[in-house]
């Protein structure tokens, strides 16, 4: 970057987005020109994400032309979208040309095909190749993620003549902790750490002082697996060679870091039932979309667990009691089994278990869920005993308590594992499954023993 | 690091892992400490959390000691405390002997106390002073996270004087991507990127090249508005200075990675209701004692709830029905209230909501879960209505899921609200306060209507 641009820290941000919001209601443009041009495009991005629909586009016609393409490469997927709708096609184009390929590519999805098509038509060959290519990786694999900005170096020259070269470049792209060595078929052969260029007796050559053992990731690799390499082993960037070893890209920890946030934010997400990263000022037919589906999923499970009571309609009749503590049963079933299922998803996605572990696993949650039985069937069906006059009620909580608890410690180790041998992610839905078990499971359980022993 | 060392990716250190825990059912010791040798700490740390505990001691005997340390700061909190356990005084200091200041302190709170005297004794001054600065700072700050291997140069010399210092040390630190520049009063002036003593003549002073503008920290800053600058700007590295403007150490991105790693997971277990990261292999009472507090909170709001019912055992006993149909009710506002507090927790976090905001929040909010309640409530009540055959008893099941539906948004964007404005963590236990108000706001909802238009 060239510009100097100040960069602030979160409280200066929301001080900027506070007057910058004071100058639109204000129509003051020249002011808020001003200021725009010396945030970071990051830091705009911030702004207009902070901003209602209508303050959002009236900045963002104030952001300069040539900074468009870096502000949409920042903002979130719902907010893109809000930008680009606001664009015609020759903005978009004008945008997306001042980005490197890799930019171009993340862009891609919300662009219009028409757009994609003159920008295709408008890049240097290599470049165009390089788009192409960016385009052809799946989300979550390392190709997505990486980039085209490294140095690659050849291992028979000496470190002397590595320097003089890089004197001619400008400047350093970002984050070059490292530059590749590769013989004459870009085969790679290791790293060169840029400190080394130092230290080090530049008459020396490179194959000499090069790091052969280096970390190396192909364009298939899976993106998490990558980023746990790079927290394991602390790196700043890492080559990317094809299938035959050949240098194509490299990749970079701040693209693990935003790869990193984005996938704890996603899970978050997924577990509240969002199905996206939703714009705060989306409308409201936007949010029912990202919504609607897990309600739906959550209706239906509610509607079995009402079809279980139904089915002791008799039973409540006698003894309405049943009706009023049958959510207990339900709800510490449900809290216990989120907690398991939570515990092993985590194990499994840092890669902890072992084929050979489950039954160690499942006899430890049934020890766990056997002792909170007790403690807290005992706690409540005491509790239930007084309240109600009656011994044998609290006696039928308490054990279904228990059961309810055991079934919620077996389903939450079973979920996770069944969902992961037959190759799917065991994050998902796994919350809603483990609920729907311990709902149905536990007004069945409670009412079932309720209809043998109280009625 | 100065041994060669493999590095591997997730599939090996599975792989790794199987072939390990058969040579500890041999007890093949050679064989075992010869692998663990050539493995990265962090990666015996991975295969430390994945053992159990019997197997985990065995191939912790094995490690030599001088890796004790670096291995002891890659495990997560619960497995170090298993660690620990089986190490006496003189292991422990001689391990911690061989870490730097900051990462003495990490290890600190779950050392004995004559083995943090005797260490504070043992090392040299001015690593003695660092290490009680590191220990001073909280959890959550900068100073918590910071290190002190930066380098400073002074502003007066120049780039060729820089580079003869720099090569009389025999590597630099990990991350060292830039130098700080300071004055003799080690006031921080800016800092010398790196890349600039390759491109830059070398004759030139350090005070013509330096950055002036660069991002800086004090140790008192929030951690997590660090990190949010590290993502924003991209930074490796980034100093920290005092009050004074004193350059004190350094911030750099592993230490933000793993910080963003430990506080999605923080999130993810407490809204499960897990109150730390849970050893795998942990015993049931120590599994227990991290997961009963949550459910005892779950056990107040589900009798609360069980009261509400209670109330109206009048109305359930005439019409069974109603106790059927209740937990789809709660069930809908609890799922829908914990998408809106997600949501508004997430940008509040982001720092993306103004004050002026909340009231178009609510109303959007509102929107939401009124066409929601359109929908899903006529829905459910016409498939009602038709199987127990009463136009009345679905009518009023689609009221009351329409009107829980909004108090769900009204209490989703409320809960966080408030939170944030008595200066909480908005985050923690939302879900459960939303779920709390859902449930027994649906049941009250539901059969309060019940008995005004059915019974």
């Amino acid at each position: 970057m060239s510009e100097v641009q100040d960069r602030l820290e979160l409280d200066d941000l929301q001080q900027e987005l506070r007057e910058i919001q004071a100058l639109v209601h204000r129509r003051d443009l020249s002011a808020m020109q001003g200021r725009l041009d010396r945030l970071h495009p990051a830091d705009v991005a911030f702004l207009l994400e902070a901003l209602p629909l209508e303050e959002r586009l009236a900045v963002w016609d104030l952001v300069k032309a040539d900074r468009d393409g870096d502000i949409l490469v920042e903002v979130s997927d719902a907010v893109r979208e809000s930008l680009i709708e606001a664009m015609d096609s020759r903005e978009l184009v004008a945008a997306a040309e001042t980005l490197d390929a890799d930019e171009i590519a993340d862009l891609a999805p919300d662009l219009p095909d028409e757009v994609i098509a003159e920008l295709v038509q408008s890049l240097p060959a290599e470049e165009r190749e390089r788009l192409r290519a960016a385009l052809s990786y799946e989300e979550g694999t390392v190709g997505a993620l990486m980039d085209f900005a490294h140095i690659a170096v050849r291992e028979d020259v000496t470190l002397e003549t590595v320097t003089r070269y890089l004197r001619r470049l400008d400047e350093l792209p970002d984050h070059t902790d490292q530059l590749f060595v590769v013989d004459r078929a870009r085969q790679l052969r290791g790293t060169l750490p840029i400190t080394r260029l130092i230290v080090t007796d530049l008459e020396r050559e490179v194959s000499g002082v090069l790091e052969p053992e280096a970390v190396r990731f192909t364009p298939a690799d899976d993106a998490g697996e990558a980023a746990s390499a790079f927290e394991r082993y602390d790196l700043v960037s890492a080559p990317v060679v094809d299938e035959q070893g050949r240098l194509v890209g490299r990749l970079t920890v701040d693209a693990v870091v935003d790869f990193i946030r984005e996938k704890s934010a996603e899970s978050q997400l997924a577990e509240a039932g969002l199905a996206e990263e939703e714009d705060i000022f989306a409308s409201v037919a936007a949010s029912f979309r990202n919504r609607w589906s897990w309600l739906a999923v959550n209706l239906v499970t509610a509607f079995v667990a009402s079809r279980v009571i139904d089915a002791f309609e008799h039973s409540i009749a006698q003894l309405v009691a049943l009706a009023a503590l049958m959510p207990i049963v339900a709800g510490i079933g449900g809290n216990s089994g989120n907690q398991t299922v939570t515990m092993i998803v985590r194990a499994l996605a840092l890669g902890q278990i072992q084929p050979g572990v489950w039954r160690q696993l499942v006899r430890k949650e049934i020890g766990v869920a056997l002792l909170n039985g007790v403690v807290w069937g005992g706690l409540l069906g005491a509790a239930a005993g007084l309240l109600y006059g009656s011994l044998a009620l609290g006696g039928v909580l308490a054990l279904a308590m228990l059961l309810n608890l055991v079934l919620a410690a077996s389903a939450g180790v079973a979920i996770p594992w069944l969902r992961a041998r037959f190759g799917r992610d065991p994050a998902v839905g796994s919350s809603v499954l483990i609920t729907a078990c311990t709902d149905s499971g536990g007004f069945f359980i409670f009412l079932g023993l309720a209809s043998l022993f109280l009625v």
